[in-house]
């Protein structure tokens, strides 16, 4: 007979709850043949308190905006999670049993939103605690809804920088909806962490950065509970449950033992444990229930009045991307987040237009994206920006942003050696080949400020992650302010009947395109110019046909000569069975400092050596 | 005339070098028309004092290994260190005043050590003092000098987690030798710092992760040099100078003022500020100065003897490379750098046989990127390793050790869909993405446990950023212990005249193109098979080659499409103007657990897919 607990359980009942999540976790891992039994034993007290007693969730309606979040930082210990969920009683028995870890399966190693319980993705640590930031200012500040925000974290993941940057925004935000709970069970994957059992250290760090530090003892129930009630309670102070634990807990075979991690119990072990943990039970939990549900709301249709621009003006790409993005910031659901160089990616426009909906990260720029993530999780469609050299210090963000499908924009403004005096630190000369190889992803590069506006607008309807590609100096308006750039898309700015050669740009090289065609001309030579603001997905269709017509192609690219435009064109003449001569231009070696026409020429890749490397094609 | 100071001079000696500084970063910056005079103003106290009497260098000779580190983590602050580079008489007043800067010299907008002076390139906020604590662990645990570390940090970037990872090792491992200064000068780019000047909020950080804080005004000259003075007699706690400083000090036009940051003054006010600050200078400085020149030890020669595997045996390439990297530390001068997880990656191999040289950054993948960039600059090998999927949490780092031209080996193991059961969030599938884009980098994906040791031991030659992408699973040796495996080239496993297509694949897929081998040989098609186990530079003449003789190639990768083996070998052929059709099978949606087999085949890389893919292309 199923027995439910609830809130009003006593501890004796949530002491049961625990062994049964617990007897769970080993028999889920065992089934498996992998996974981390021992990680989930240690928490399973901390999280039987946690959804019996403060967990405001209604399991069967997920999307109910004002329930609490609850995020598994350490994602290595989805069988505790998933055990959570069968007592819950979304799963059942045999789904855990029969399904984790296994292919085709939505109980997968790591928790991932494929699971309407799971908010995101984790398993890369030190990650969870920053995107759940993200989602507690979100639930303050932007949906005004009573949601707290729990997550689960192990202690060898408090050595990543990540965390530090999460913790500091938490209590810099003063985000009393936000707690975390540390598992302090002294025992890494390849030995003891670094801090081991030193529960005041960690409460040092915490308290330090701005968070309230409560240590408790993890398996005294009423120790957690008081220090749960104490979090919840909380107005605007966060809180960190720094709790010590015992990994393997309950289990004495393995109980603070090392060498156990990631390893599931052999079968004769795991029938020991489960004897050990007073065996199987059939609890079932109904958790406080949230307020009622609330729809999200729906955006009303909003025009969006993009700034226009005039056709041989100069303007910087970044400062039409900030004009651009302002505008966008008319839909109630965009937001911005900056880390402290909006006056160069020109975003502290939408600050000044939108204050309420911008977010200042500071130099961090892990938890500008985690941010951007948590405010994705809760609906809202984040721009996230930076400089494109310095997006790649969140790469792992992105990376796992794309394993959540999370919708978001990202601008890297300073793209490419045409920065100038600054020199190599920089600039972003390897974007384009991260951006690309993230799953799903929308990369852009304009090349004149009516296309970069146009591309910032349309960003705010793309799914996945978006990226757009800005230049630091002004370049002349090329398009008038009613042209259209789908994505996937080109512009044919030059072309005839008689084009022996195309030249492909985008950003800064498709200007130095057009004045190589000119000199190009002079020599009687007819060269096409395609702008290529569509590197992911590129056009083909125009590649192929421009291949077919004039047989050879210059790609100049202000990146790497590796994973950027050029592989993205080889990639689309390929896949279109296309042959040309293809000179692919690009930044082959370490630039300094210079002026932006210096630092272009000397990269190979201004339009002398554009019309030099055509002249070349044609023999 | 020319005054010197040195470690005896007094304090107004040392007011008046500190202003010549001041004055020649404003005369600095306003010729070049850019740059960071007020950020440097702010410092030229610190900076005044510590040369004068307590940086142990001696600017002559730069490679004494005795001798003190200076780094400007802040490295926009360049024109103060140009300054100094000018007051210690290696740089004259011609050079800064008509190079700083400008195209073709060495006075970069950003330091970087094409100066010899400069250990290694700053401008990514938040690295140069993670470097630090990697240049002051070699010098006492590794070269065994009594050199220090004096790393000037701004307050702006204090919010980057990289700080707190580099600051808790600096704690953990008691580095005495290492000093951070912090410029708190309350003002970042774009306006207040998060912190601004609470200085007691950064003294209680540093002291909770284990360094010792001193907060002293930073304009206090006589502070500053007992605060130095402190940090110079630490015996084993590091120690972080937090000092209060005013942006801009010294000019009143500019002083505190926010809007400046960046900012070269205009030749008007340049002139104004320098008659404030008093005026030119001829001032030089020799400080007090290291020990006799040490010579870097020469490594002997030394035998290093690779593991040796039996062809058919089933061994993983990780196994193999940590088996290799154990046998390469015969070398002195090699060095490994752990994330917590030697366990998985087989780095512990290392650690048993060298325990001394062995450090465990638990997961820190930055600090553990940057801990080994620091070794290199004092003259070790370092192979630092974690997942590929993790590697990516250090991309910013591996960046900037490229603009620094550094030399080290990484290794990523657990690549691909093919770790099976874990899931998405610990597959790297960007990793060949991010380093073939990696400037001067190799990239290297062996197939078998001989190819795999023979790679790792070849990384120890090589110059610049290396990687080693290697395979969870266990998987038939291939190669015979005495074949060789030049960087830069492949293998091709089988063979013949007839060949209609060539099956290209690394890693994992180079199993499964010899499978589909087979299968193809059953109906009848005679496939060429190239293992690809150089991905950057590529073995050109053999795809070249395989391209005229078979005209198809199937290309199979364990990775994204974007930017990896397929985009590799197809920029191979088009430059080498050799023309092929190519199906080119990647990962191109998102995995989820399962087998090894399951999720190859999933992704439509697997032997049946790669046949497949043949077969179509033969019509």
């Amino acid at each position: 007979m199923t027995t439910t607990l609830g809130p009003d359980s006593d501890l004796s009942q949530i002491f049961e709850l625990a062994q049964q999540l617990r007897v769970d976790s080993v028999r889920a891992s065992t089934s498996a043949g992998s996974g981390h039994p021992t990680s989930s034993l240690s928490a399973a007290d901390l999280m039987a308190v946690l959804m019996a007693r403060h967990l405001r969730y209604d399991w069967d309606t997920p999307d109910n905006r004002a329930g609490d979040h609850l995020i598994f930082s350490k994602g290595h210990a989805s069988p505790l999670l998933y055990a959570m969920f069968k007592a819950a009683g979304v799963v059942d028995d045999d789904e855990l049993m029969t399904t984790y870890r296994r292919f085709g399966h939505r109980l997968q190693g790591h928790p991932t939103p494929v699971l309407p319980w799971v908010d995101l993705a984790t398993g890369s640590l030190g990650q969870g605690i920053a995107y759940s930031v993200g989602i507690a200012l979100a639930c303050r500040d932007l949906s005004k809804v009573d949601s707290r925000v729990w997550v689960l974290c192990g202690d060898s993941e408090m050595t990543e920088g990540s965390v530090w940057e999460a913790l500091d925004k938490a209590g810099r935000h003063r985000l009393g909806n936000f707690t975390a709970i540390i598992d302090v069970n002294r025992l890494g994957q390849s030995g003891p962490t670094e801090l081991e059992w030193d529960t005041q250290a960690y409460a040092r760090r915490v308290e330090a950065f701005g968070c309230r530090a409560l240590v408790v003892d993890g398996h005294d129930l009423d120790a957690v509970d008081k220090a749960l009630t104490t979090a919840a309670d909380s107005d605007d102070t966060p809180t960190v449950v720094v709790a010590r634990t015992v990994k393997g807990r309950g289990v004495s075979e393995v109980a603070d033992k090392n060498g156990w991690h990631g390893k599931p119990l052999p079968e004769d072990m795991a029938e020991r444990a489960v004897a050990e943990l007073g065996g199987r039970r059939d609890l079932r939990v109904r958790g406080p229930q949230p307020p009622q549900a609330q729809a999200a709301p729906v955006p009303a249709a909003v025009d969006i009045e993009p700034p226009r621009f005039d056709v041989g003006d100069s303007v910087a790409t970044r400062v039409a991307f900030g004009k651009a993005l302002a505008a966008v910031g008319a839909r109630p659901d965009v937001v911005a987040l900056d880390a402290e160089v909006g006056n160069s990616t020109h975003a502290e426009d939408f600050q000044k237009a939108h204050p309420e909906r911008y977010f200042q990260t500071y130099i961090a720029e892990q938890q500008m994206i985690a941010s951007a993530v948590g405010m994705a999780v809760c609906g809202y469609r984040p721009y996230a920006t930076t400089f494109a050299a310095f997006l790649t210090r969140a790469h792992d963000f992105i990376r796992m942003a794309a394993v959540s499908q999370i919708t978001m924009a990202l601008c890297g403004t300073h793209s490419g050696v045409e920065i100038g005096a600054d020199g190599p630190s920089q600039m972003g000369v390897e974007d384009l080949a991260m951006m690309r190889a993230v799953l799903g992803s929308t990369v852009l590069y304009p090349s004149d400020a009516t296309s970069s506006a146009a591309l910032t607008v349309a960003m705010a309807d793309l799914d996945g992650i978006s990226y757009l590609r800005t230049t630091r100096g002004a370049y002349p308006v090329l398009y008038d302010a009613d042209e259209t750039f789908p994505v996937g898309g080109s512009k044919t700015l030059r072309h005839g009947a008689q084009d022996q050669v195309t030249l492909v740009g985008a950003g800064v090289t498709l200007h130095e395109c057009l004045a190589a065609a000119d000199r190009l001309a002079e020599d009687g030579i007819a060269a096409r110019v395609v702008d290529l603001y569509s590197v992911k997905p590129v056009d083909t269709d125009t590649l192929t046909r421009a291949a077919r017509e004039t047989g050879n192609l210059v790609v100049a690219e202000d990146h790497h000569p590796e994973g950027g435009i050029g592989e993205a064109v080889l990639s689309a003449l390929n896949s279109a069975g296309a042959h040309a001569a293809v000179a692919h231009l690009a930044v082959r070696d370490l630039p300094g400092s210079g002026t932006t026409a210096e630092l272009l020429d000397a990269a190979g890749i201004s339009a002398t050596h554009i019309a030099d490397a055509a002249r070349t094609l044609l023999g």
